[in-house]
Parts: structure tokens; C-alpha cells; sequence
């Protein structure tokens, strides 16, 4: 997993059918020598801009929807707590 | 997910059977420090170039096709909303 | 497998329900071209702060938990030994 | 996927049974600020030195053989057409 | 598939149950933007320190093993014979 922040939210209105319903966010990456690549993730817990979290990525990130079928490559899986230094 | 910019058409005449009738999009990675990286993304909802796309990678980009034979690694899978800031 | 040193534990108490119970670990790669690179992994065996860990990535991280129902890309699956030179 | 121009064919007589009989090109990643990152691929297809080809990485190289019993991780699925500009 | 070489053997006593038994090598990749990267691979075909290896990663490692169940993300899938150019 990596830690990143949440920048915003990405809207897309012309999309696969099996991602209706979803929210994405955009996120980047925090810390070492990968900060500041920026990534979209599938968001099911309710991260709001400006929080801290846990992305998943890969075949993994799909686990998170309970479902085979959707094209989704990475998803938050949890807040950081706020107390939690990186 | 990445963001990125749809750039143009990638044709292959000598390819797997599996990929008749796909098409191909090369798309450059928007943002972040990954900017300016190129991919060929198979399309299946009609992004046409200039247009900023959703693109899954790896196992999930196969869910879009819904089929698991096919050998294609990234995916479009929305266009992203004109007035969405990134 | 890229070897990391473990640098901190990560606390999440807002996450998905499938990983309570599971610890996360802060690790950065060591040597190479990619030292510094950070990472979050899931550990089931015990590593403490400062020691050198093998971290598996990927859909195979998940096979560390015996679990394909967790959203994990990333375990660590042995401690190296200490007189093992990097 | 990720287009690459093929530079040479790989040798490997001390290999994994499964291997025996598929052909190996080193690939150069063309374009993009992955520019001139080297990759093997599995071809079946015929590529030859110079050509332009797509590469698909991960899992789905392996649904390139047919086969999912192949330890490949990238496999040539076509050759990029002469009059197509990147 | 990227083309390695072997470094040194990484031993680690304290491990995952599924491992034992498992010999992981130090690998160095070879060439390109990447050289310089390094990666712990499982091998199985008995490489040797100063060898120059091929190296299947991701999921697609699994199969060198012929275990689904094993953590492992990288593996020597060949010798590069000695006169062969990189």
C-alpha cells in the first residue's frame, strides 16, 4: 500500500457501466522518493479532500468492492490516523 | 487509476487474434511526477484524442473488456468530466 | 521482493472491515536506484522498527494472509538475518 | 501496454521446462519519460530487430501463450504499423 | 521479464511457513534506465553469484513454482547464456 493525500475529486460522466455509483478521488502520493505522483483511486469509506489514507493497488484493489467484475485498479482501504506520523 | 491525455491511434495490423477489433489509444500520464509517461490503453467507450481518460492498468483493465482471454494490460475507462480541475 | 527497513507502525482506525485485526507497517526500500521509495505493508509476523525485512508485492502479498478476500498489495513475508550484508 | 522497438533476441539454454521453445526479444521502451527502460518479452508473433511492437506486462502476458502455467510477465501482442507516428 | 544479475544470496531465518526451503538471491537489473534497480528473486534453478539472469515478477512468479499459495513476487526463470549481448 502506499500513503497519500486526498486532493480532490474526480468526476467522469461517460464511464463503464460497472463503476456507476463509485466515487474517485485523486491522490498523491506522501513521502520518499515517490511523493507527488498522483493517483486515482475508488473510494468506498468517505475520505474527504485533505485526509491521509491507505491506497491499494493492483488485483488487490478490486478485493476492496467485494466484486470480480469492476475495472478498478486502486481504492482507498482506510484513514490514517490523524495522530500517525509519517 | 491515471489521469491522461488521449494523444492518438495506435494501429496494428499483425496481432494477436484476440485483439481484432480492439482499438488502441496512446495516452500521456497527467500530473504529478509520473507527467509525460506513455501508455497504449485498449478503448472501448469512444475517447477521441485531446480528451482526458480514466485509464485502469494491469489484471482490472481486462474486466473492462469482459472478457478474461485477452491479453491487455490498461484500459480507458471514463472520460473525465470537462470542468473536473486536476 | 524488495528489501526494506521497517520505520514505524502505521495506525488506521477508520478502515475496510476485512483489515481489522491486521498490523501495517511504514518501510522504505534499501539499496539501489530506488532507495527511499516508501511503502506500507501488511505484517503478520512480528518485524520491529529498524529491522530489515523481505516485502512481497502484488496480487501474491495476499497469499501471506491465506486470504483472497483482503485488499493488501503488499506483506512482509521473512525478517533477513542480521549478518546478511545488502 | 507500452509501446517498444525490439533491439535483440535472448538466449537461454538453463531455463524453467515451461520455457522451452518460446522465443525472448530485449524491448527498448520508446517515447515518454520511460524512454530507453529495457524489458524481455515472450514473442510469438515473429517480431523482428527494429520493429515497433506492443507490449503488454503483468498477468495478462500470460493470456498472450494460452497458457497459464508460464512464468512470463511481458509478451510482444503486435506489431505497430510503419505509418503510425508516436 | 528484465534481465539481472546476481549479486548475493539473502538469507532469512524468521519467515513465512510457506518459504522454507525457498533460496533468494540479491538481483541487480541490467541496462537501461533501470539498471541499478535492485530485486529479491526465489530461485529454483540454482544461479550463481555474477550470473546474468532473466526474472519474471508479479503474479506470473508464482508459476515458477507451480505453488499458488506461496508469497512470492520475483523469480529466476533462466540463465542468459554467456554470449549473448545486453
Amino acid at each position: 500500500m502506499i500513503a497519500a493525500k486526498v486532493r480532490d475529486s474526480i468526476w467522469s460522466t461517460r464511464k463503464a457501466d460497472s463503476l456507476v455509483g463509485l466515487k474517485f478521488m485523486l491522490v498523491e502520493v506522501l513521502g520518499g522518493i515517490e511523493a507527488g505522483r498522483l493517483m486515482i483511486a475508488a473510494d468506498t469509506i468517505g475520505a474527504g479532500n485533505g485526509e491521509r489514507v491507505l491506497v491499494c493497488t493492483g488485483s488487490s484493489a478490486r478485493k476492496m468492492l467485494g466484486r470480480e467484475d469492476v475495472p478498478i485498479d486502486a481504492a482507498i482501504i482506510g484513514i490514517i490516523d490523524e495522530d500517525c506520523k509519517l
